[in-house]
């Protein structure tokens, strides 16, 4: 099973850029159609004060720094010119959502999104959006940013709705969630979200190796349940070690990837290609990555 | 507006080496060159047992561990060669102006500058001194450090003596400084500097980039006042990511670059080229960097 | 004095993978080669789950991640296509012997030992075996693992027993040691081991360069006294920079191979060569200090 879709990270919180212009875009796009992926997601559309286009609601809104390329059409552009999907990444204020302003929070979303749609959503490649505000448990103003933002989006272009939660997991929280738990909370999670949001791709990285595929089936078991489709994020760089963040080692990726399959998703996914598997990276760990990749699919 | 000078960031407190050799030294003067670099300025000397040159002044003060090539002769040829002006970094104890024993210090300083004088005073690139002792606020000795040091470096040769103090911003300190505190802060060091430090290059990477403006005019406005010559220090790596320090992100040096020729500072230099935006550096991304950046001042 | 010997740094605490294979590794042994390399030293076997090849032992003590290559086979091919000399790391649980349970360590590693040696005890670079628990200071437990160790391994093939272990430092320590307990400490650690352990390599990067000299003279002396042959880890990884770890700067490493040498240790190994110092490193700027150290050892 192959990874089939990949984020694209701009705006970064935290992965520094490889400051790649339109040319080096393009060849990207080319060698990820090279190796099955069909499906781009941009990580938010912006992020406190930094935006992905220059967007009238964002600016009217608060000053933003302008955007020199609008990176949104050179994404769609590229999309198309290689028959992929797009997914459209919310804004992330930086603060309302973590201060309790979730309302706040929506009516900017909203709001961004009838300018979105204005301007991009008859795009062949605008496949779907996706919630980019993460989360890992039961919080009532999150559900209803997820909810509220969930049922307009879906009513503008009848378009998928992803999310990419994290798990409360050994290797990020001290006081890491039990499987069981996980499964009660999850569970309470998707009855809110049922019908609302179309697909759900867990990241992998928060929980120890040998407990992923206990956590994977529990994510699936309960998103078959209610009606979400299962992806799975499987992350491409490594936790845990002094630099943050960095290609994962193969034997690492490989590992996943098969638990990835066993446990049965429809689609695997990877926060990101460009950083941490691709032979364009800016590290050069990444392209001996995709060498080992490589070989594997093509076995 | 392009960048006209580079600081040389070796001895370095926090930047790894690229271990270049001579070669690899004359190959990067002459990409400096073609992008316009007219200026390189030593960092610092020396910085605690770590020296640029074996100098026989601080060999006598510590045991100094030895240059194994002699750098200050290295960056004055190639300084040379290329038609550039070269700025001498003064010597970095690491801990007597940390311990308000400014006076030794300056001693010491004073001291290595006579044999600098003999040494290199009289090559054609030494065009100054950079004062490397930096600083964000108003403190007696580290003023008393600067006027002693810069009248006295003067009368040498009456060459060019320039400082690239920091701003107490948002980005790295806990209790940034208001704009107002800053004007007044700093009209009293500029006043106790008039006619010794010739130029000022403020760091701009500590402040909000929604602020730089802002800030950056007082700092224009102060210079102007006590007859300093305005350079802007636009500092080409990345603040408050993970992984300390990498190139920046392209759109965020554009900003920034913009913001210094609207203020009309009347020098733009960087900290620094070799590693963050030379197409030589050790690190990928500065040579996609290097590739918008001629891309944007050759449009 | 050159490096003749290298860690292999697979299984890692903290070192990305550069995510070699097969043709990647060979290659990296020929130019290992061809600067003068003799002996590689896995660092470990495993660590907690991971492990470099599928071994019966520990998957039966608890479960592991599988090895999809075996990397102790791969590297002994290497090194008998070389003609170096191997020494396989001993398995770190991670655990027990940092819990005082180790005696359960010990029993892991003993019958870990014995899978090795029927699988691997033949092979013609089987030089020796690495104590892979690396330590400071006197500690019963501790030493009561690498002697039971050492004793029943030497038995299997009478292959050298080496050890690396570390100075409590000044750039580690907050109360780092002074030389004269150091030595105190390790006349007492050393005579435990006479007779048990034939090589010590102490790590070069904890103390002040200026102090580094001082502590290797007595690590020399102690050795010599107790019958332990003296080799040194010149560490090729700068210490003490916000990015942990990447190359050093050529000047330290010259000066630390300099120190070494006149200490008049028998060997010197690095950790290590395939990250910090290979021209086919994945950090670019251990392909300058590659550089440099070529022009050195061939002047």
């Amino acid at each position: 099973m192959k990874i089939t879709g990949t984020f694209l990270d701009e705006i970064s919180h935290d992965i520094p850029s490889a400051n790649w212009g339109k040319e080096d875009w393009a060849n990207e796009f080319k060698v990820m159609k090279s190796v099955g992926i069909d499906t781009v997601i941009l990580i938010r559309s912006g992020y406190k004060d930094k935006i992905t286009f220059n967007s009238k609601t964002l600016s009217k809104h608060q000053a933003m720094r302008p955007a020199y390329t609008d990176l949104v059409d050179l994404f769609l552009n590229e999309a198309e010119k290689n028959s992929m999907d797009f997914y459209f990444g919310m804004y992330d204020s930086g603060k309302y959502w973590h201060e309790g302003k979730h309302d706040k929070e929506i009516d900017l979303n909203l709001a961004l999104a009838e300018e979105v749609m204005e301007k991009y959503g008859h795009r062949k490649a605008f496949k779907g959006w996706y919630l980019s505000h993460e989360f890992e448990e039961y919080n009532e103003g999150q559900l209803r940013l997820y909810e509220k933002l969930a049922v307009r989006l879906k009513e503008f272009n009848q378009s998928s709705i992803m999310m990419s939660p994290y798990i409360k997991g050994r290797l990020q929280f001290e006081k890491p969630i039990t499987p069981m738990e996980h499964e009660k909370m999850w569970s309470q999670i998707f009855s809110s979200l049922e019908g609302k949001v179309d697909i759900c791709a867990f990241q992998d990285g928060q929980v120890d190796f040998l407990e992923l595929q206990a956590f994977m089936e529990i994510n699936k078991k309960l998103a078959d349940k209610y009606s979400i489709t299962s992806w799975s994020n499987v992350e491409t760089f490594e936790r845990g070690m002094p630099i943050n963040f960095l290609p994962i080692n193969w034997n690492n990726l490989r590992y996943k990837l098969e638990v990835a399959e066993k446990v049965g998703v429809d689609k695997i996914i990877t926060f990101e290609f460009s950083h941490f598997l691709s032979p364009h990276s800016v590290y050069p760990a990444a392209h001996n990555l995709f060498n080992r990749y490589k070989e594997w699919i093509t076995k």
